[in-house]
């Protein structure tokens, strides 16, 4: 991504690059990763929400994989996959669609953490005739949703939906905490302590001779520094195909490794207060503001030149609707920048960048263009 | 928004809704105010940008509005629109563009504030044998971009594109500054300095002897509370139709005139915390914390009842991509929110939030449900 390519100069700016390159090998990095450590990737597909990413992140259709709305479970299984773990605590209203990917022979796993969920989900069963696969949610780390990994409920809930017809599939966990990690020694400890909950939890449900073959773990942090996956069958992560300064920040990738900018066109100067102003506001670069608490703060993103050498210290400071606002280091004027100049943004949070564009310009690995459709709504 | 909707309770959830009857009333109110006081409107049509909107902000096809986007131009002037001012400083990359409107009998105003802008449009111009109609952008409270109202540059380059050919058309300004208030007379001030701004940088456009007939100022807060708009021509305003809590805490509205909310579905508990969690995260409500630095931050949004009757300092408190945390006030427990109830967020940024939905769901007037689908991209 370092020479300047002839057809993304004529592209109508702002736009979504992902260099395709870097995107295999990040995928592959991690792929390998974990099958070393003995265990199986159910990559979380949310961030880029792409049935052409998901090609190449899943090449076997039957692989596992993580949505997180049901518009995405839809649309990959439109695509041909059959294995599709929704990690978003189910409710009621879902159950509709749920079941219509059931009946289409699609194995579509729901999550719950309460007895609330699972009554309501074994009354939609009994009325329906499903029998639905559940992962139940742990929480390994006080972050979000999930039952604490000694709680009784665990083997409670399990038994009421085993004993009525549904299949325990698994137990997982996510270590939103790792996110917020000062160390990667932090990152260690917070991978361990996600595998030391989820056997936890699966000892109160297998005691009661319920086999619940699944261990499911993960988040992009813990991924990449797992050091002991005994017993856990799968490990989930999803920002680590593109990366993302949070992940930077975190030491978990190298600047180099991000595989995601937003193109920009500069449209304005003010000379006086060394402030550049570019196409690119919220609405390409998305409000996320991830690494304002980390070691480096890259206020809405870290600027790289048209080639996309990153430029250090010279950052999108401020945000409005179609408008970017870089005020430029003391070692920098404006001059360097002339109206028209093409720039590219690296992303605080992928995920949260990717939100906001309806499909990707891909710069491929032999210096083509792609365009990649994004899956939209819920 | 009081009663409950039957059909609103079987919608899948996160969905973004539009109280039509608010919405109306904002429109008029905003209208009537403006030509009471002898201006006309110009709508940014930004916040929405749904033509179904437009059809009740705008039902004359020929009266003036603003874009943000050329992909907003192209649909609006698809749907028969034929005024628009495209708000955002010009870059040559986008020229094409402009002239295949300005083809169609679109009139197209293009902004700038530099002379390598117009130096670009002029050359263009003569190769493409096309004029332009053009803004020259003010710079009224040092915010973002545009010229200082005194500039020698404004007049300067006023007369370079008008003896080469090009139209200029106007002025304008936008009080950026008005959105960080603190009460309601430095709204009033904000307004008279971006008036004052631009009937100073006309003068210096005038003395030239080139017309320039249109002085537009504008913004939400200052359009509602501008006294003097003598010699203006055209306000512009944009989150006015829907509002949200950023002008709810800048006394532009009141809490029931906000038109737009999340609707969302409780999908889990964590009761020893006091949390209640929802199907509404940042890919609905947006990252959006523009009440941050405001008297009352509402957090992600300020929560409602399932018939939109707002809870008091109910908000929510932590998002993720699909997850919305609320954190309890200690008047409150996670009985009252039952797994599976459906609740309604206001937002923070009726822009940001509208931004991340494809279509809305409205409410009409008579309780029927329309949908009214988002423009996309760029």
């Amino acid at each position: 991504m370092t020479d300047v390519v002839p057809w993304l100069e004529t592209e109508q700016t702002p736009f979504l690059l992902i260099d395709q390159q870097r995107f295999l090998t990040n995928v592959e990095r991690l792929q390998h990763r974990i099958s070393a450590l003995g265990c199986q990737l159910r990559p979380h597909l949310k961030t880029l929400r792409a049935v052409d990413a998901a090609r190449y992140i899943l090449p076997d259709l039957s692989s596992p994989a993580t949505v997180s709305t049901l518009a995405e479970a839809e649309a990959f299984a439109d695509a041909g996959y059959t294995d599709l773990l929704y990690a978003v605590g189910i409710s009621t209203n879902k159950l509709d669609r749920v079941r219509a990917l059931l009946e289409r022979g699609v194995q579509l796993h729901i999550l719950l953490d309460s007895l609330t969920q699972a009554e309501a989900v074994l009354a939609y069963g009994r009325q329906h005739d499903v029998v639905f696969s559940i992962f139940i949610e742990i929480d390994c780390d006080d972050h979000r949703g999930g039952l604490p990994p000694t709680s009784p409920l665990i083997g409670h809930i399990a038994q009421r939906l085993h004993r009525n017809g549904m299949t325990i599939t698994g137990v997982m966990s996510h270590s939103g905490g790792s996110y917020s990690a000062k160390t990667t020694a932090e990152i260690v400890q917070a991978a361990e302590q996600e595998c030391v909950a989820i056997r936890q939890a699966v000892a109160q449900i297998r005691q009661f001779g319920i086999a619940c073959p699944i261990l499911s773990v993960g988040s992009t942090p813990t991924a990449h520094f797992a050091e002991d996956l005994s017993q856990i069958t799968e490990v989930r992560a999803g920002v680590y195909t593109t990366f993302d300064l949070v992940m930077y920040n975190l030491g978990v990738c190298a600047l180099n490794d991000i595989a995601m900018s937003v193109v920009t066109t500069v449209i304005g100067h003010n000379a006086e207060k060394n402030w550049v102003l570019v196409d690119a506001g919220w609405m390409a670069l998305s409000r996320d503001r991830g690494t304002a608490s980390q070691h480096e703060d890259f206020g809405y993103g870290l600027v790289c030149d048209e080639s996309g050498v990153p430029l250090q210290h010279v950052y999108v400071t401020k945000v409005n609707q179609e408008h970017g606002v870089i005020a430029l280091p003391d070692n920098h004027t404006v001059k360097e920048f002339p109206i028209g100049t093409q720039l590219r943004v690296l992303p605080n949070h992928a995920c949260a960048t990717a939100a906001m564009h309806q499909h990707y310009v891909v710069l491929t690995a032999t210096g083509e263009r792609e365009v990649w459709p994004r899956i939209l709504g819920w």
